[in-house]
């Protein structure tokens, strides 16, 4: 996180609303949730704008709809709830005519279908730019939300999916080749691990976050917030397949992508040290490490017995801005 | 409603969720909503984008997010809901610097605070316009939220709030001439009649709509959807102070900004016939007219007993498009 992304969260603190008082859940989870009738209600919101979350010449208009419901319904996962319905504010720029709204719309119908919520409502506004801000909520029982908060020293660290496409796609296209097809479609359809999040809750997970910011960077939220130190094991991460053999060719290091380059939307856990080989085995993940004493740190331990800070990975979403 | 924006509405419909099946309400009301644990759950969206909806030398950026939320809280009283919890999808351009966002913030947080929500999380992203999309939910008893539907010939129509001063304080900009402060505060930061909306589901209120696009436009959106006529008498419309005095010196018909200016915010609903004047007393509401049977049509009634067709007046969100 930059200073100035830092001083924004800093002002902007005082006018979100925190736990208690009927929210479970309050500002700076992947989600809030509210108690409605006796059940968590999860909400999450996320905007993809043009230029800076997605471009016209490597996404289809129906893989932005999908993106803009996956990277929501990954927030929602992250929390060990279930998706139920999305809303979709659209600022449409004169150059977008009425069949590519269309396609923008099918492609979140089609993530909609593929995890089982329903666009129930959308606001299309006339504007300058591209933009979709969706907000999805989910239904998570009220005891069973995980937060960022509750890892403990002596708890293994867990992943769900895989890491370093989208960035070593993006990589390729920055050093003007053509990227792989199948990094390419991570960045473009990204899957979101709903059923893998609910079974985590259920299994007794006791922190958990969404990797969209890269994994350094997100492992260090669960740090910050539950208080504890991470060690990762290099050889240990799920890395996308043709990773490596991308980031060989582009004459960069692999852990770049796979630690510090987002976009990946796995899910990150800690879990019970006795019971983490089991769990893994039950979601699919991969048991990549452990949860220490504090002070919040991340290390990433190599292969040679060496280790790197994690910490300064990751992707800042901002562009530079003006003092 | 323009003949694109109704192709663009057909496009999009096989996308968004209709009602049944665990929704209550689905798309095309002011507000979805969704049962959870046995209470209505309310979900509405509005963006706002600069240049379409505010100008920076009319609006602070305070008033910009009140009216953010307060538009939507309009739509969630247009349920006869309470709102709950609010999050905002932020676009910002580089040009404003964080503590314009700040003010933003306030702006509406103050919002939040006049009509008893929380905002409980925001995405803010780089962008090249200003634009906020802001989600609102709200908390309703599942039986008693009104629809556009639910109107009946010889039910009377009800208006709370006032008609007409956010369209003539945007007329004097457009002379040339300084808004009269009493009519730009409307624009500036318009009422939701929250209680009232309340109060309205409770007294058996049928339909309900908040006057967005102008009363002509919303009152045909009703007729609509309850298969009605309607008829209104101009002498009987609350219109706010100053707007025939504006009209007058702009040499306009004040009719033109009380039935077809928009972004007025009040509410308007269809309720039993014989005790109408009761629940307009109760509300601080003014019974306008009367609902006719269908096929849909919308009347007003002059003074001097002559008509006028209320459809095609209202304010079309849209920019002219491209074909």
């Amino acid at each position: 996180m930059t200073e100035r992304e830092f001083d924004l969260i800093r002002r902007l603190a005082p006018f979100l609303a925190q736990d208690g008082d009927g929210l479970i859940v309050g500002h700076g989870d992947d989600a809030a949730v509210v108690e409605v009738g006796g059940r968590g209600v999860c909400i999450a919101v996320d905007v993809l704008v043009e230029g800076v979350h997605f471009r016209r010449d490597l996404s289809s208009l129906g893989d932005v709809g999908w993106k803009a419901v996956a990277v929501n319904v990954s927030d929602i996962a992250a929390m060990g709830a279930a998706p139920t319905v999305a809303v979709v504010g659209l600022c449409r720029p004169s150059d977008v005519p009425a069949a590519d709204v269309e396609a923008l719309y099918a492609g979140m119908d089609e993530a909609c279908r593929r995890w089982g919520l329903r666009l129930v409502g959308g606001d299309t506004v006339a504007a300058d730019a591209l933009a979709l801000s969706v907000t999805v909520l989910g239904d998570v029982d009220v005891a069973r939300a995980v937060r960022r908060s509750g890892a403990s020293p002596g708890e293994r660290l867990l992943v769900v999916g895989t890491l370093g496409g989208p960035a070593a796609a993006l990589a390729q296209d920055r050093k003007g080749l053509q990227p792989d097809e199948l990094l390419l479609a991570l960045h473009r359809r990204p899957e979101a691990h709903v059923e893998a999040g609910g079974r985590l809750a259920e299994l007794g997970a006791t922190a958990m976050i969404d990797v969209s910011d890269g994994l350094g960077a997100d492992l260090g939220h669960v740090c910050a917030a539950s208080d504890v130190s991470a060690t990762v094991h290099a050889d240990a991460l799920p890395v996308a397949d043709g990773v490596v053999a991308a980031a060989i060719a582009l004459g960069r290091d692999p852990l770049d992508f796979v630690c510090g380059g987002g976009d990946d939307y796995a899910l990150l856990a800690a879990v019970p040290g006795d019971r983490a080989q089991a769990i893994a085995a039950d979601v699919g993940g991969m048991v990549v490490g452990e949860v220490g004493q504090g002070p919040p740190a991340t290390r990433l331990l190599l292969a040679d017995g060496s280790t790197r800070d994690l910490a300064g990975l990751g992707w800042d979403h901002y562009r530079p801005e003006p003092a």
